[in-house]
């Protein structure tokens, strides 16, 4: 298992992983199975989507914004129930199919790291599993 | 790895594909383990629910639509958005046990394929690991 | 495969159900590998989050009502179409990254079963796939 370390910059940063886990996967050497990204986290989270337009990523964290603000009413006494919620709603592991020893990501696909709580140094667990 | 071929037909389209997956996993030959149903898309993901009546599918359809409208207000420039975050929050990815040579579904569950910027024709990966 | 019964007490429950899984992981004898935690239910789902604090719980359970209120308008004639989309928001699985023969959970993080349609008595399986 490898562990990525991941520096962000505010308290919500979409920020695009998908080179060091590609890296991570030819460096396993496994040829057919899967890869399982997973976070460590509480207030932090993955998730698959458009590496082109870095608008996406803005329209993502802003709309997640809107459904679950920032103020609350929450009862949490730390005061980042938010970030919370909007982990558990991405997710903590990303799972995705690997091919002739790469991710089998769609064209458009990207890996990102979803920062709700930041800034902050993270970890990010990448684990192959060989499909034989 | 095998890869199906989805024809959805709107532009939100839960689109039941359990049989397809089901045959992917017999033809596998794996008895024991977890099979990995991967979208490769950005504006599509797949979840698990309801296989009984189709009104829980345009429930679940009309309710991401509540919260996360078409129209904006938005950044990204395509005007499809509002795909790109409902796929985030059903996810990419589904992972289910297989035991016996056979997907380990509840008598309730079924797969459903989720287009969210259709019509369009998708790919689905059907990815079968052993657990020995 | 290990299935577990999780008894629910309310319309509602996060339910920590970390202990039992990390029991089924640690008879499976796998050192290193993954842990799917796969709950057969289209009511019922499972995440990740903070084990410390009970508050983090019953502030994701308020805003995922807020978000997805137990009133309509729904067309699923049961009643329970919010349960079903809550469902479908947390996932449900989740892929666990096993090493050393135990859960590489992070120091914060517990494992829920989410229940939104109790009170009652659901099963969840636990699999154990090696990376090796």
């Amino acid at each position: 298992m490898e562990t990525l370390s991941v520096r962000t910059s505010s308290r919500t940063d979409l920020r695009d992983i998908t080179g060091e886990v590609a890296a991570a996967v030819a460096a396993g050497g496994v040829s057919e199975g899967i890869c399982v990204v997973y976070v460590p986290h509480t207030t932090a989270g993955v998730t698959i989507n458009e590496n082109a337009d870095p608008a996406v990523r803005s329209d993502i964290a802003a709309t997640l914004e809107r459904m679950v603000p920032w103020e609350g009413p929450y009862r949490h006494s730390e005061g980042n129930s938010a970030a919370h919620v909007k982990a558990t709603l991405v997710g903590f592991s990303a799972v995705v199919p690997v091919t002739g020893g790469r991710l089998a990501l769609g064209t458009w696909q990207g890996i990102y790291f979803c920062e709700f709580d930041g800034p902050r140094t993270r970890k990010v667990h990448v684990r192959v599993i060989p499909a034989h």
